[in-house]
């Protein structure tokens, strides 16, 4: 099972007048530090603060009848579990969200805004996919999963899609295109997007430090699983592996995948809210990170895409940030 | 002397290139909540962070070689200031700026790192008119106002052409557009602008609590100056009195003015982060947090531009508003 080209333009006609068709962005500020253009595609200013919504969009609005009526349940520390929760309040039907008792608070404030159902479940004892089936066998609920989704991929790929013309339409031809990679979704949607509009065109993803499952992977030509002993900033991004249809395009697409720290990804949200004048959550900023600390040294030279995937921070993590405290 | 729509047509020439076109934003978060639709036109993401860029760019590229050899001089407390100093850096001509000892450091950082020489004055105790002028006279440099100068107002009111235009795009005609009030250098350049392409759009502008002088001027039918004994969050607005060339434009076509203070400034601040994604500094918010704090009751229905002026607060500061320390 995998996505093509043209299951990311039908997603596209599926989320017209529904998602957020994002500006592409320049900052002359930024081309100059990095020494070449730079095109930003900010999903922050996508509905829910996040690319999420494209995906949960795409999938939510296929779902039959019946189906709408059980609703949806899905597990997400944050994003995911907004895109979900406001597609299924668009398209008028229930959804049950399992989140951690520690994702961000502004995440799971947001979802609850959305109308969606809350359950928390202690990340270190509890098992979300456990509870989540659970759910959904009661109430005869869609499970709807955060990446590894054909639907969920080809949403995400809509960015791409939109990122590449929006640049013709500027007189750019990407050598080489920056995700952030979580469990894949976005990248492999972005990637299939980009490659079928612009072939030649380079797909790059960035993933924290500690949580490089698809740079592992990468190497060792099949999915491998880690297991961090500890917490990153980019709380988006903390994906355990690869997802099984993800991963083979990911293989297929990406020419490389490069991980950043805690310190590398605050100082690119700094730069974001204080060159770039935008809000980026960490995770949503480590395509930033990557390019600032200059860590793709097989980086094409031309113009580069790069997508600020989100930008759901706690207001007061932000402060801190700003603050150097972290 | 006036500033005519063709004036704002030839600066839109003159900026092709060198100004960023800002996008138009929309957020339907924002639109849910007040009821209608905003278009946002975030002039935090022009060059230098503020419209300011604009103006000064429109007005320094049209100095002579013999005015270019000898330089500008701007007193400023910061985007005026790094507009010139970029403008004048990109122009090839040397700039002098006079900056009050308490303007944001962000803003004196920002306009040194344009190449621009800086001159700290003491807002108490010094005139920076009379500092300013005597640096002219010594060096035959052209003084570059921060607002009461046609160029300089023909240039901010590109960013109104833009806006009508953009929102054109996505059929939308303004029923109404909105804009931060200092000198009225912006709403005068924009308002003239929207009234060029859209005659029945009716134009409000929003100045910071206690430095309402244009409110003032415009109830009394005159220019009349205010003497706050107070400073406002918005420094970018602390204008002492409307300018003999923006008030009769603002007269012409400005329905109507209201006074922010600064917990309505500093909301708005909070709500641009958390749900906008974007850093707006307190004076670049006073239009927004009039619409949240619903100061207009004369506001037509339907569609309304807003003009977010610009972006460069102190990351403390902003940090202290994210953490409602303000």
């Amino acid at each position: 099972m995998s996505v093509t080209f043209a299951d990311i333009e039908a997603a596209a006609g599926r989320l017209a007048g529904h998602a957020v068709e994002t500006p592409l962005i320049e900052s002359p500020a930024l081309n100059d530090r990095l020494g070449r253009r730079v095109l930003i595609k900010p999903e922050t200013l996508q509905r829910v603060g996040a690319f999420k919504f494209r995906g949960a969009f795409n999938r939510l609005s296929q779902l039959s009848a019946d189906e709408r009526t059980r609703g949806v349940v899905a597990f997400s520390s944050g994003n995911h579990a907004q895109g979900v929760a406001l597609a299924a309040r668009l398209l008028g039907m229930p959804a049950l969200i399992v989140m951690p008792s520690d994702a961000p608070s502004v995440k799971v404030e947001a979802t609850r805004s959305y109308g969606a159902e809350i359950r928390l479940y202690d990340r270190m004892t509890e098992s979300r996919e456990a509870i989540a089936a659970a759910i959904a066998a009661k109430r005869g609920a869609v499970i709807v999963p955060a990446f590894d989704d054909p639907h969920i991929i080809a949403g995400q790929g809509t960015a791409g899609l939109e990122l590449v013309r929006q640049a013709r339409a500027r007189g750019a031809e990407f050598a080489a295109v920056l995700t952030p990679v979580g469990g894949g979704g976005l990248i492999a949607g972005v990637s299939t997007a980009v490659k079928g509009l612009s072939p030649e065109t380079k797909i790059f993803g960035v993933e924290p430090a500690g949580y490089d499952d698809t740079l592992r992977s990468l190497r060792a030509g099949e999915r491998i699983g880690v297991k961090p002993a500890f917490r990153t900033l980019c709380d988006a991004l903390e994906s355990p592996a690869p997802g099984e249809i993800t991963f083979p395009m990911v293989q297929k697409n990406v020419s490389d995948i490069a991980a950043v720290d805690d310190a590398e990804v605050a100082e690119a949200v700094r730069y974001a809210a204080a060159t770039l004048k935008l809000v980026v959550e960490p995770g949503g900023a480590a395509g930033l990170a990557a390019l600032l600390a200059g860590k793709f040294a097989n980086l094409p030279d031309g113009p580069a895409g790069l997508v600020l995937s989100g930008g759901n921070i706690d207001p007061d993590l932000l402060a801190r940030i700003l603050r150097r405290e972290i």
